[in-house]
């Protein structure tokens, strides 16, 4: 299967950054469309679309494979309108961080295979769109029992081409994946950067004083919020799930601090640090 | 008030690094001791120091300036043993991340002023010593009300001679403020940690799977169990009430995600969001 015509629906970062990786992988054409005029523009200033489309279906017509590179909460909706409009054999995949919803409301759209690279940005627009944004990313599909092999085929090739390492997992176990390793820790982002900028105590200003390790665990906080009160919505009940299963163990820790019981608070420092090792020790083995 | 002389008690990371920066700022000789003779010889090894010491008494005698460099558990006893030993002229001053015990147990030490630079390392080692570990970082200094103003000079122009930027502030604030900024987030990051490397759900590796936004997250997580347990410990009553409050926090969140109230969740988002642009403007006024 080769990909000749491309078509990116959605030119914000994500969508222009696939368009400068299928360019740089090779493909032929570029074609590409946003509600808002001026995405689009920058977009083909960018190099990442080159032939920008008024209207959806001239982005999409006679394409390989279509991209909706929407937020998670326009992904059926604009699929649905794309699925009407394509050529037989096209296939469409989305880039959404969530994964149950949208392919149980697109069960029946043939063409529709989806799809999650994970190499979010805390930044956004199609200005900082980057052709490597997408290298070593592991980029999650999500194939229901009765979706098409070939098109599976023809979206795990894409992603490979564009630098990433595909890997097919069922949408409830990407889900309760993402809601601890993404989701949680985004949302703790937020509400750490909210408790310490209320806490102006002692006439110390905490935000300022805070210091490069709080900077970096607190880098995420607040980017993009329409894009990700969508995300966590989307995935409510497991993330609910994921920050009640931390706040459990916060209490352990509280518990072991308030009593002073030094045994129970560098066991688990070390089991954390046992856990880091092993982290590290897999990154070496599989770079 | 010129250091000619200085002595560094506990040469690991931060003791070694404050040998360097003394170098590099032009003092000239740099004692060291250390109980640990193999640290002290990698101290002497880095550059660090210029005069090893085989007892305390040799370290520290005819010094201007003694920097207690030891875990916080063992900064009060190190200190004392100081103070028996230095001229009646010497300052003698600490690196430890609490202050308020540290500094409420040598109350009586008149040579004694509590300093913190905030500037740790996930990593540690005399061998991994920097001279410009202490170049704008804050560096806190916790004066009780009956201390030697002299001596809080003597310590004030060292700290900012090694690039560093003083700040006075009660014991009491200090360790509010590194509960909340420091402490907090650290034990965040290893309880993290210790959550996602125990989902192994749906044959995922999340700690292999969890992509570079969570690995910044949780860089520091397992970092030097002793030290940080001694850390944890000494401030204990204000980081379990730092978790407790997050803990509230979180809840709030969840009851929000659970009713699926989109209005609350993006406005905690947006409020993260404006507190980090807070943030960010007051960095690059005040870099």
């Amino acid at each position: 299967v080769t990909i000749r015509r491309l078509a990116v629906v959605g030119t914000g970062l994500m969508g222009a950054s696939v368009g400068l990786a299928a360019k740089r992988a090779g493909i032929e054409v570029v074609a590409g469309f946003d509600a808002d005029r001026s995405a689009l523009e920058a977009a083909v200033a960018r190099g990442a679309v080159d032939v920008p489309a008024h209207v959806l279906a001239d982005a999409v017509m006679d394409t390989d494979l279509v991209v909706v590179a929407t937020p998670v909460g326009a992904v059926s909706e604009v699929t649905r309108a794309v699925a009407e409009l394509v050529d037989e054999r096209c296939a469409i995949t989305d880039l959404g961080s969530t994964k149950r919803r949208i392919c149980s409301e697109l069960a029946g759209v043939a063409a529709f295979l989806g799809g999650h690279p994970m190499c979010g940005s805390e930044t956004s627009g199609p200005e900082r769109a980057r052709a490597d944004l997408f290298d070593d990313a592991t980029w999650f599909l999500t194939p229901l029992p009765d979706s098409d092999p070939s098109r599976l085929e023809v979206v795990t090739t894409f992603a490979a081409s564009l630098g990433a390492r595909p890997l097919v997992v069922e949408p409830e176990a990407h889900d309760r994946l993402l809601a601890l390793v993404s989701h949680l820790p985004h949302a703790l982002a937020n509400l750490l950067v909210a408790q310490v900028s209320e806490a102006e105590a002692d006439r110390l200003d905490p935000l300022t004083l805070a210091g490069t390790s709080f900077r970096d665990l607190t880098r995420v906080a607040g980017a993009n919020p329409g894009i990700w009160a969508g995300i966590f919505l989307d995935n409510r009940e497991l993330l609910a799930d994921a920050l009640a299963e931390l706040r459990g163990r916060m209490e352990d820790l509280e518990a072991a601090l308030r009593a002073g019981d030094d045994g129970a608070v560098l066991s688990s420092i070390e089991e954390a640090a046992a856990r880091r090792r092993q982290l590290a020790a897999r990154e070496r083995r599989d770079p």
